[in-house]
């Protein structure tokens, strides 16, 4: 019934640099619930890692602390659940390290794919993208917390996938929300729909 | 481009009566950033109330000064998305109620849908429950907390949606995540996938 096996499939949570409110590139705290939602969405899906991007040392070892606790601390014999779920977290100090992680842990350059609440360069849709993951070809996510990737960080991405659309004017998605969205559309088993 | 004049959809987030990791029925506690992330997801896919039911008076007041803070207060000014989203919060103290507040503002008793992680009595494809929504007819969508909606509060439901099912057999997405993929399944215009 499941084809993860066939799928390679990673996902990072950019801190730095991404956007403030008004558009001036900054770092952004790591949040704890990101992680778990993050976490558990993507364990859900058959993502197989989930890099959580921070320069910040301190930041990192926050991480570590929190992974640490549910994977091998007390955490992980109240919630096995919880332990599974973050065992795909990864830390790592930039986006261009985990690019070059991915290919390495992929045999090849994954397509990397930024997300955005508005549109960006080289869209794919969300279908093409559908289509290449399930024919194997292995794929990185992107998604910025604060108001976004900012624009060092959209550079390295090969390509976009369009802004999520609602049917409504209103578009002030949580970053748990969009990564959940995104990919419920890009791996639910069509027969669930 | 929108329909949303047309749509008929109001959400419950229920606190009370949920049951706890061994199946036993209990209240939950109310959760900050379960109200800003499925208001926020709410008022993107054209939810027009959002109800939070919990029993508790004590709840029900941190409920109403969230809000408040945001739609009235300091935040409102700082972060008028926040109050946009906000502001279809409903507070409620059990279900019973929320379904007569809906019959009384639709016009009509509408589909009462439980959510939950395993199958539930009455399935209905998500393609037909799209169907009905956008046809006009109200749904009224029950998410509980926890780990999942008690079966007084599943007796009160017309009919269920199908788990979410991803493609590995994980199966523990946050309520957050739960909410926002719905949404999306039901709402998101045909166009953007």
């Amino acid at each position: 019934m499941t084809a993860t096996a066939t799928l390679n499939l990673g996902l990072a949570l950019v801190h730095a640099p991404v956007i403030n409110r008004r558009g001036e590139t900054i770092g952004s705290a790591v949040t704890n619930l990101d992680l778990h939602d993050i976490a558990r969405a993507g364990k859900t899906y058959g993502v197989d890692t989930f890099w959580v991007v921070t320069p910040y040392q301190e930041q990192q070892e926050l991480v570590g602390q929190i992974v640490g606790h549910w994977t091998d601390g007390h955490g992980s014999k109240a919630a096995s659940d919880r332990a599974h779920a973050l065992s795909i977290v990864r830390i790592c100090a930039d986006l261009e390290e985990v690019i070059e992680q991915a290919e390495h842990q992929y045999g090849r350059r994954p397509l990397v794919l930024a997300t955005a609440a508005t549109p960006r360069a080289n869209p794919l849709q969300y279908r093409q993208v559908r289509q290449r993951l399930w024919a194997g070809e292995p794929l990185l996510l992107l998604f910025g917390t604060a108001w976004g990737l900012a624009p060092q960080a959209l550079e390295l991405a090969d390509a976009s996938l369009p802004p999520i659309q609602g049917n409504s004017e209103f578009n002030h998605l949580s970053v748990r929300s969009a990564v959940s969205i995104i990919l419920d559309r890009l791996l639910a088993l069509e027969v669930e729909q």
